[in-house]
């Protein structure tokens, strides 16, 4: 027995007064999600606790089987990870913007006006450049991504998380100076090392032809670098270690990529999959059925769900869910559904509203061999929660998935 | 107010195509179990967590109240426990049993031909006249039960059951050395001892005259004992200090009367009970009838559901839920249900497709006076789910029965 997890990212919502008191996944047409429903489990999941809203990597986290409130430590590391840096235990990293800052270090633009990769690469190489001749006592490893995205790792003796942010968040706002945040001489050294590098960052980057050239062309400069999220590697056993299976997992996003690693999972790359409105999710769907026939486990992470409601959009946000119900389809239709158990769930629930993710729980449905069915026959938040898992909490799920598989231990003799 | 409070062993179960996808539970014919789930509030339990497959032993530990994912040490102990040993906190108990190696420690059968308990009582006297003479510096103690069954209890300084099992748990492998499992030197000692015990008893028992008789008339010897599941009494309250009740148990299975011990609970016998299928069900129930009246709680377990589960018997399975359906009902009948609580439910669910415990609810019904009720009508794994219990852990169960009962203190003033 195998299993396919899907998680929509952010796909439950509230009631919207628009929609006639439904929520986008109740005004959605979903005939393959509602298959799901009808003919297996039903539940509502809280990832972390109710009325906790969670973020994506802590929910992910959390669907993975891990107790999140013990092992979250930061995004950074994860960040980092899921694009593509490698981190040893000890690591702290963070994520990192090229912003625009005037004389007074004051926020002009927290993306530097969403500068090209190209640009930030050629900023990013002199920064590198002083980093190799810089002789702090800690190596520190800074790498661009996509737009005015980056990360900077640091590695070396007693490095603490527990240091705030230079990032302001907020336009109009002073770059902040990073404080340690608990009374160590951890904290208070890397809260340090981020100050000194930003200011040298800072100088670099100020000066630097790249964005002299974007000023005459009437670009704002990225001459300043915004550090947030601390993080180190979560201390978890990996899901192939725990449950001696072969786990594949499929997500466009870095910080997914990033929780799929920790959890010691294969990264599948769909070239069409973008994380975006526009991914293409039959080639998603593909490529897990693909994965699962020489994997245990199979994850699907789709973002688009969670950005139209960050969107406010209600509309959009139906249109992503039935995209996403079109991708459980071709699943449903090309996996041999007496060998393979099909999950579908959300990370949490984000509002169109607030725009925020939310502490409402999330709907689950499981269908397979051997799963005690129940009379719900439509995948949503309200109906869900009539069904026969009852409420349970993320870190529960992956336990029941691992169970339907026979790859759980049990407890006592 | 009083309650009696039954345990089918492995009872739940999912549902199976040879019954048309219902569950044994949902095929049976069971007025009495149904009558309670009617009369009463229902629900489904975790025993341990959702999707954790549990022992019986953790089980019926979480199912008394304690948290066994703390107390839990082990099975050893509760099974000397159960046979009759005496033990102290610090006594680490394994249970062996007689076996047939070759001459190169291969094992040939794992109960030595299910070896007669006189021939196996005869072996015993030379291992016990042994272990008087033989100066470890801890005391061995060895007591064989039934057939090839057999518990030796090690008592002495800085034991630990942190020791691998010597039993291979096959035939055609050779008995195993046992470890330590962790570093300390406890462990090395204790794993030293039972490599020692296992050398000198096989070098006891190949030449024994029992074992040239059986190898005449061509009967397997039992010429070497097996050791596994190192355990030591897990630290609990007992029941009535922590509740201030009388408390009582039937069961015939050595392993939950240790269970049942270590509660604090009095053991009832009743001779027609065997813990097998073909157990005298309505003498239990009179065994019940008659203890609460000088009781206030009793547990009664039934085993024959659990046997015809690993035994693949979905029709043997049914009948012996439909006997569990008779004893309840003579309960039903011989109580004053004003002044009694009954409690139905099952230590875990064991499936007859893979013939394992697994790590799915089970339904949990109870009847008495002040109970909430709700609209579930059948006592079955589905119906429950909907009930007005919801779905709680195991060690939840026993502070809402002492609750019922006016046992329970606040938490707080």
């Amino acid at each position: 027995m195998k299993a396919i997890l899907v998680v929509a990212d952010g796909m439950a919502d509230r009631p919207l007064k628009e929609l006639n008191r439904k929520t986008p996944l109740e005004a959605a047409k979903k005939p393959s999600l509602d298959w799901v429903a009808e003919s297996g489990i039903c539940g509502i999941i809280d990832p972390i606790a109710p009325g906790v809203p969670p973020g994506s990597d802590a929910a992910n986290l959390a669907l993975l089987g891990y107790d999140a409130t013990k092992v979250y430590s930061g995004r950074g590391a994860l960040e980092a990870l899921g694009s593509g840096m490698d981190l040893l235990p000890e690591d702290v990293a963070f994520r990192c913007n090229f912003a625009t800052v005037d004389d007074n270090l004051m926020v002009v633009d927290r993306r530097a006006g969403r500068i090209e990769t190209d640009d930030a690469s050629q900023l990013t190489k002199n920064i590198e450049a002083y980093l190799l001749k810089e002789t702090l006592d800690v190596q520190a490893t800074f790498k661009n991504t996509v737009q005015h995205r980056a990360i900077l790792r640091l590695r070396g003796p007693v490095l603490s998380i527990m240091v705030s942010d230079s990032d302001p968040q907020k336009v109009c706002k002073r770059v902040l100076k990073a404080s340690p945040l608990d009374d160590t001489p951890e904290a208070k050294k890397t809260a340090d090392i981020v100050n000194k590098l930003t200011q040298s960052f800072h100088e670099i980057l100020r000066k630097h032809p790249v964005n002299v050239e974007r000023e005459k062309k009437g670009l704002l400069p990225a001459n300043i670098v915004l550090c947030r999220g601390a993080g180190k590697l979560p201390e978890v056993t990996p899901i192939p270690i725990r449950y001696g299976i072969r786990a594949a997992a499929i997500s466009a996003m870095p910080l997914i990529r990033g929780v799929c690693k920790v959890a010691g999972m294969r990264l599948i790359n769909v070239p069409r999959a973008t994380g975006t409105y526009e991914t293409n999710v039959i080639a998603k769907a593909d490529a897990a059925i693909r994965a699962i026939q020489s994997h245990d486990l199979v994850f699907v992470h789709v973002k688009g769900t969670d950005v139209t409601s960050h969107d406010h959009e209600a509309q959009k946000k139906i249109k992503m869910i039935e995209k996403i119900d079109d991708m459980v389809g071709h699943l449903v239709k090309n996996v041999d559904l007496d060998e393979n158990v099909i999950v579908v769930t959300a990370d949490h629930t984000t509002s169109v509203v607030t725009g925020e993710h939310e502490g409402d729980p999330v709907p689950v449905a499981i269908t397979g061999p051997g799963v005690r069915t129940d009379d719900v026959k439509e995948f949503c938040e309200r109906t869900c929660a009539k069904g026969g898992l009852g409420r349970i909490r993320g870190m529960d799920l992956m336990p029941i998935i691992m169970n339907l598989l026979g790859k759980t231990k049990k407890f006592g003799a």
